[in-house]
């Protein structure tokens, strides 16, 4: 029997050293984890200083954003005051819909899992990822 | 012993496939919940395309409708910043409280279950819901 | 962006028409789930006659088979007393280690899901769920 | 204000290379967890092939021998039956008491976390929890 694998360990590893990296030059301390497409856990660095509240928020960053295929951020423009659909935030055991997790779409346009990063602000967050996302498609 | 079924097999099937039909119309890739009048799961299909996040949220959004006997999108107006119940939508692990929940009527005028659809935008969940049930009403 | 879908709904929807039919057959009411690769739900019946407490277990059988790779009574190989990993089964939230979860193997090996079966006696089940398998595989 | 580390990056990474090193030779494909003496998630890499009910294991064994400051195995010793303890195995969540999760205790004897190897037979799980502990203190 063969696991079919949307994300390789190869692949989250160049993300877990890429964002730490990243996060390591902006002086901020973070969590990087690594989701495949069907949101189960593939990779997890905790950098020394990380505060642990946030091992679970970058996790549900990277829920997120592999959940809908979107960035945890703009899940809440879905959900906000005002939006179409209130309380979305309270579904799939708790969004996370703020800056720092980025879905994975590899070059055919397939969501191949998702990135989250927390420990810094969500600006610093979303940067770092996107940083990490950006040295495994360059 | 004998299982008191509120809405049948027969009628959940005729719902999930008048709902993926017109979403296939309308080219959104949704999830198409049915739950009975004790809002216990009764069918279910996903569509190929659909996102993961969405199972949850169809089957929530028929929880809604099938606990209250209204619209999902209704309930929100009994939580929604101003109104008299804030933080109902709290209650019962999570209420999902906008369109796409539809709760299903009998011609006696009784209450026998919900369908939630999600996967487009609430307007479209909304429309295929309709459907649906006009369908199973027609 | 392209979801990749590990089992389709077509599939989906010859094991449950076919799950159905055999249970029908063997004059059983049953629940019939089939889940993906990583274990969310693509697709759900339930028949009328069945009891609700085997929703959970039906796709809870399905969650063992599709999260080992193995068939759900397998995994009881592990966990049985005198086996080398007991409480095994309080793993993932709870495993269901017996008769009628089958994981869905495609001809190349690849593991693309599983199919859980509840309702009558787990023997039933397992038969269920094999002769699903075998239309979707003949 | 400063994170008190019980286990460092480098030490969890040193952990993670030296166990998949070691499973990759022995040619199964397993989870590595890395948990701090909090029992909190410190690093972590699933290898290609692993199942996905591996994840929850590992970790579970991790946090067994974190919680405990013993090998998740040796606490099978206080409640397999006829032992003092009858039902530990339900406490803390559930634990995973079987081969494969080894505390960390450093050069003056103090807890500093724990790993915790799940995909092969435990006995493989725990050789692989071992090698790697070799390389670290080596």
């Amino acid at each position: 029997m063969t696991i079919s694998e949307t994300i390789t360990a190869d692949q989250a590893q160049v993300l877990l050293v890429a964002g730490q990296a990243h996060a390591a030059a902006m002086g901020v301390h973070v969590i990087v984890a690594v989701l495949d497409a069907g949101a189960h856990l593939k990779a997890f660095a905790r950098m020394d200083g990380a505060v642990l509240g946030s091992i679970d928020v970058a996790i549900g960053k990277a829920r997120t954003a592999a959940l809908f295929g979107t960035s945890s951020a703009a899940v809440w423009d879905y959900c906000q005051p005002g939006a179409p659909a209130p309380n979305l935030q309270a579904s799939n055991g708790g969004l996370m819909p703020f800056p720092g997790g980025v879905p994975l779409i590899d070059a055919d346009g397939v969501l191949i899992g998702a990135i989250g990063v927390s420990g810094g602000a969500p600006s610093q967050d979303l940067a770092i990822a996107e940083a990490a996302l950006a040295t495994l498609n360059g």
